[in-house]
C-alpha cells in the first residue's frame, strides 16, 4: 500500500524516523519534509535524496496526501492555522505528540470540515533528539495509539491505522482521555521517576557517577531526554500525572514499611509479583526484545 | 599477569562471567570451577573445556592462588567453614556480593590468618540468572569495588586490585559501610524503585502491557532479576536501603509539588538537572556506552 504525498512537519527525532521508515519500505510515493529552517537540510539530503525539503509550510501541504505534524505539541495549533488552507480536503492529518486530549482538542476545531484529522501517538522515542538520532526501524514492534474523538471521521481512522501499520507498529486504538491516563503511567511517571532517582543521588565528588553499572544506566536513561519537552509534556498531561504519582508513592510508602518492619515475606512477595509482572511484558511486547 | 590457579565457587551469572573473562583473557594458568551439584556441568563444559569442575569445595580451593567467592551471600559463611581448613595460607579469598558490611563482619573472622581476605563488588550484572547468561565480558569497563577493612593486608589488597584489573574493570577502593551506603543509592534503590513501578502499573486487562515503548521497557528491566536475590541484597543493607529509600521519597515528594503548583520554571529547573548530570554520567562512565 502506498500513501501518495507524505509531508513530515518537523524533522526531529520521530519526524526525521518517519522519513526513513518511510523512504525504506516504499509507503510514500513522494516526501515532503518541512523544517522552521535550513539548519537539518544537509544532513536530511544526504539520507533521502529523493525528499522534498521546504521550509514553507504551505507548499509543504499542498497536494499532501498524509500530513504528520511531529513538532512540539504548544507549536501544533499555530502551525496548522499557517497550513490549514493549502490542505486538500482528503488528506489525513495526523500528529505524534505524547499527549493527545489537550492537542486533539486544540487541532479538532482548526481541521474539521478540512481535512481529516486524527491524533497519533506511536511509543517509541529515545533520549536523544534531532534528525541525527533517527532510524528508520523506530517504529518496528512499537505500539501506534490512535485517538478517534466523538466526530472523527470512519476513513481517518482507516488511513491512520494503515499508515502505522505500513511502519511496522502495532494500532491500538483509544479515546485521547484514556490515552492520557494510560501514558501518565507507562510514559510519563517513569521519566519523572527517573529523573528524581539522578537528581536524589547524593551530589559531591563525581566518584559516584562512575561507580554505577548497568542497573542505574538503564533505570535512568530517559532522564537525559529533553528538559523542555518534558515540561511541555507534564503540564499538558498533568491530572493524570499528578493521580499516577499520587498512586506510586503510596505503593513506593508500602514497600518502605515492608522494609522497614523486616517483613521478608511480603518483599519476597512483592518483588516476585513485580518479577512476573515484567517477565510477562517481556515476552508480550516485541518492544521488549529490542534495545535502546 | 597471571593468577595461577583460580578457583570460582559458585558458577553463576557472575562466577560463569569470571570464569569465561579468565579463560579468554588467559589470566588463570588453571581454572577450577565448584558447583553444589553437575546440573550446569554440560554447558560449562561445552564452553570451557580446560576447566576442572567439582561438587567438592575442599577440592575445589586446594592448591588454589586466587578463591572467589560467587554464590549467595548468606551462604557464604558455611560454604568458607567447608574448606578453610584446604586453602593454602598465600592464596587470595574474595567475593562478589552485593553487600560488603555484613559478608566482611561474617567472613572476616573465618579467614584472618588462614588466607588473604578482601571483598569485592563488581558493579556489573543482569536480570538474568545462571552459567546460560554468563558473558566473558561482563567486567569490561565495569566499576571493581574492593572494601579493605582494618586488618586487611597490603597484599590481599594489591591481588585483588590487579585481578579484577585484568578482567577489564575498573578498580575502586573504599571501606565495606561506605560500599554499602553507596550502593544502597546507586544499585539497591533502583531496584526497588523498579519494582515498584511495575507493580504500581494498573492492573486487569493485559492490553497496557503491550503499550510500553522503551522508556518503561528500561526503567524496569532490572525488575526481572531474582525475587530471591533481592531479599537477601535488602536484608543485609537495610539500614542504608531505608535512608535511601527516605530521601527518595522526600525528593519525589518534591517534583509532586513542582507539578500541583504548576511551577514550570521549577520543573524545568528540576529536569534539567537530571538531564545534566544523568549526560555526564553518559560521558564519564564506560559502562554507560555498553548495552544491557
Amino acid at each position: 500500500m502506498t500513501f501518495g504525498t507524505v509531508a513530515i512537519l518537523g524533522p526531529g527525532l520521530i519526524g526525521g524516523s518517519l522519513a526513513l521508515a518511510l523512504a525504506e519500505r516504499g509507503v510514500a510515493e513522494r516526501l515532503v519534509i518541512y523544517a522552521r529552517n535550513e539548519t537539518s537540510f544537509p544532513a536530511i539530503k544526504a539520507k533521502l535524496p529523493q525528499a522534498h525539503l521546504t521550509t514553507d509550510v504551505a507548499e509543504a501541504v499542498s497536494g499532501a496526501d498524509v500530513v504528520v505534524l511531529c513538532v512540539p505539541i504548544e507549536t501544533m495549533a499555530a502551525l496548522v492555522k499557517q497550513f490549514v488552507g493549502s490542505l486538500k480536503p482528503t488528506a489525513l492529518v495526523t500528529d505524534v505528540g505524547s499527549v493527545k486530549g489537550s492537542v486533539d482538542h486544540c487541532l479538532a476545531p482548526l481541521l474539521n470540515g478540512r481535512a481529516l484529522w486524527i491524533g497519533s501517538h506511536p511509543m517509541a522515542g529515545g533520549e536523544q533528539t534531532g534528525f541525527s538520532a533517527a532510524s528508520a526501524d523506530l517504529f518496528e514492534g512499537a505500539a501506534a495509539i490512535i485517538t478517534p474523538n466523538s466526530k472523527t471521521e470512519q476513513a481517518a481512522q482507516q488511513r491512520a491505522e494503515e499508515f502505522w501499520t505500513a511502519l511496522g507498529a502495532r494500532v491500538r486504538v483509544m479515546p485521547p482521555q484514556t490515552h492520557d491516563r494510560i501514558v501518565a503511567e507507562i510514559s510519563h511517571l517513569p521519566h519523572l521517576l527517573a529523573a528524581a532517582l539522578i537528581n536524589h543521588l547524593p551530589k559531591g565528588p563525581d566518584a559516584m557517577l562512575d561507580l554505577a553499572g548497568g542497573g542505574l544506566r538503564d533505570t535512568t536513561r530517559v532522564a537525559s531526554g529533553s528538559p523542555e519537552l518534558w515540561t511541555e509534556i507534564v503540564e499538558a498531561n498533568r491530572e493524570s500525572i499528578i493521580l499516577a504519582l499520587k498512586t506510586f508513592e503510596a505503593k513506593i510508602g508500602q514497600l518502605h514499611q515492608l522494609i522497614e518492619k523486616n517483613d521478608k515475606t511480603g518483599l519476597l512477595k512483592f518483588l516476585q509479583e513485580a518479577h512476573d509482572i515484567r517477565s510477562k511484558m517481556a515476552e508480550t511486547n516485541p518492544l521488549f526484545k529490542k534495545r535502546s
